[in-house]
């Protein structure tokens, strides 16, 4: 190898990443006076002073980092406490028990998605993920030589799992299907009835259902939510989640895979010895953080929780109403959960507008307002909206959106 | 796929790792009356209340936690003050001023290994790693499908690369060679014109150097420390390093990987954009400890630094001499870096144990004390010793051994 040739030698995965479509969207913003930059681009919503972090929380990792017992390495899985108390905090929602052994803590949930499609990628295997999804799936799929091949969700029902086309795709060297549920970019969250059907169908196919409940708990609509472990006797689950989005500390990397499956399957010691081992490599999470988890997850924070819930139900509801207002766009599903719903773009209204990339590029350079184009997420003409944003600002940023579309109207 | 077999179908890297060794030797400890366990086996000194780190250190975690203002996600590569004040920290020892895009910030110096490997990767590659060494670059290069291919440290020569060797191994599908300076497990730090060599080997074969400096400046001997970025005019180095040892702080999971290369080979578009997409998956490390990094770098801890060495270098000294009293072990080199060294086993010296395995085993089941057996590192017949332990600790455990060499030689 010729050193002076790395570059071309090195194979760059053609992957969207969220982070990397809002630099660039970033890099085109002019300073325009009196309008201050507006971000509904990423989940992120600390930059909002609304949404801080309850200071409990805070505490806690203050005194487990000053007691001076937490600056050394944690064990390859996490610390056994810290294990214990994630099972026990999904247990609460689970017909059966979570034990420690079954609990992994990982450097947030993207470490998680990274280390559970590592684990189960082997040579020539694929993998089932949703389309509108999450970008880190296809980019993790693409590093780990991870076929990706992607399902339809259904945005006429209520962004339902396409299971027809699940069985299409999935062969004798499908590993596994995600879910993301709730529901990230969608704002939805599934049925009971639809879960048990998703593990049905896991079952039928032979694979593992990766459900990503990064945004468990955050909802402020009528659908309760149902953990996917509860079908975990049907198929195999591997459960991901963090603190990031209900704690609103995405910055802490705290995050868990947890093999939700009480009939063992995932349990062999072949799997588990891999899944440790992977571990090692890994880098993990600050054990100081971890050893806060356990007053973290068992603080009442019942107030704090419900002041979260109740900006977010006040930002969707505004998302909804404004972008009613907007001719060229449509809303089929309202938001109900998590921090992000699709909206679609009627391109033939507007004049001047190739599509939902252009939208973006042509809002944020006019408008000072970042919004995510669909196809960033696989759903091109579609634009992902983020609603954690404080209230004021995310009316202005609408108002801005409208006439927006006004003024690019034909 | 059955997901039954699921367990069968998964292939497990035979790769030992250091805490799954350990583990074994803690379980096979038993609670002996009036000897309470002792660790020589694992470079975590936080146990030990003298090596505990500054509370400047910690005050500043403390402070950039409650700022609220680092609760939320870092960009992909690392905040930038953290970047740039790395990049300025390991530019003082550099004949060339590195920029803030030379640095990604990771979850410890273990992911910055994880990603240099993954990224260099490609089908067919292999990679040359020292032995002894440290397992996580096997682990990781199986994970990876990066053939390892090992050449030698030579005990006799200062544990210095066997670079004909080097040379023999090599083909046109090698990407990098690893070197560990300041050397864990040996003990040892390169002259300058062994680096130099090493350079030119490196750029004789085409090859990037992988330089691992996590114990950089853990130095209580005489020679000085030289950073391999020194030569990457020579050939292109990826620098690896960490908070972890210098700063006693291994638990708070923050390193680097830095491009130490001024004729920018590694900073092709390409590799770069190749680089930052691996960053997206990873997880990465916690903000607000980012956010510290800056006043941790630039803090004058010299009496801090001072206290460490000279604990460090008290035990050492007692190490050698005390390892030089037990017949049936032969230290070829003085520690004077880092907190591990490696001492030899005269296997025939001994009337009933065969092997440096069966040596730690037992000598955990009679004595209560924990040693890496030199298997685990690649060298069989040789133990690791770590020394980074409380003096009085270290003196019993030492006596322990040597109680135990007695009681089993011929
Ligand atoms: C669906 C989904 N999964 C995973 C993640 C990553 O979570 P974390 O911040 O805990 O790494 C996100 C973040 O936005 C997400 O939306
Ligand atoms: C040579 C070497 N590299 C890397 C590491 C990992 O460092 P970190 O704790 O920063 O992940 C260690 C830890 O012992 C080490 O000895």
């Amino acid at each position: 190898m010729d050193v002076c040739n790395l570059g071309q030698e090195i194979e760059v995965p053609k992957n969207f990443t969220i982070k990397g479509v809002l630099e660039l969207l970033m890099a085109n913003t002019e300073e325009i006076k009196g309008k201050k930059l507006i971000s509904l681009g990423i989940g992120d919503p600390t930059a909002h002073s609304c949404f801080r972090t309850s200071s409990a929380a805070q505490e806690a990792v203050v005194d487990a980092l000053r007691s001076n017992k937490f600056n050394g390495y944690a064990p390859t899985a996490g610390l056994p406490q810290t294990r214990m108390a994630i099972a026990e905090y999904l247990s609460r929602d689970l017909p059966y028990d979570l034990l420690p052994e079954d609990v992994y803590v990982t450097s947030g949930c993207t470490q998680a998605i990274e280390i559970a499609l590592s684990i189960l990628s082997r040579p020539g295997a694929n993998i089932l993920l949703p389309r509108p999804g999450f970008p880190v799936y296809g980019l993790c799929s693409a590093f780990r030589n991870l076929e990706a091949r992607y399902f339809d969700l259904l945005p006429d029902n209520q962004w339902e799992v396409d299971l027809t086309t699940v069985g299409h795709l999935a062969d004798h060297n499908t590993v596994a299907m995600v879910i993301i549920n709730p529901g990230n970019p969608c704002g939805n969250v599934y049925s009971y009835q639809h879960l048990k059907e998703i593990a049905e169908t896991a079952k039928r196919l032979g694979i593992v259902v990766i459900s990503d409940e990064v945004y468990g708990h955050l909802a402020f609509g009528n659908n309760p939510f149902v953990p996917m472990g509860v079908f975990g006797s049907i198929a195999p689950v591997i459960t991901l989640g963090s603190l990031s989005k209900r704690w609103l500390v995405p910055g802490w990397r705290l995050g868990w895979l947890v093999t939700t499956d009480p009939d063992g399957t995932l349990k062999s010691p072949k799997f588990v010895e891999r899944l440790k081992k992977y571990c090692d490599i890994c880098g993990g999470s600050a054990t100081f953080i971890q050893a806060a988890v356990p007053a973290i997850l068992e603080e009442k924070q019942d107030v704090f929780f419900r002041k979260t819930i109740n900006i977010l139900k006040q930002t969707s509801d505004t998302c909804y109403r404004k972008m009613k207002e907007i001719n060229c766009i449509t809303c089929p599903h309202k938001p109900e959960w998590s921090m992000a719903y699709m909206v679609k773009l009627n391109i033939s209204m507007l004049k001047d507008i190739s599509d939902d990339i252009d939208f973006c590029f042509k809002l944020a350079k006019e408008e000072s307002v970042i919004i995510l184009p669909g196809l960033a997420v696989g759903l091109k003409n579609w634009l992902r909206i983020i609603f954690a944003v404080e209230p004021s600002c995310l009316e202005e940023a609408l108002e801005r959106v409208k006439s927006f579309c006004q003024r690019h109207s034909r």
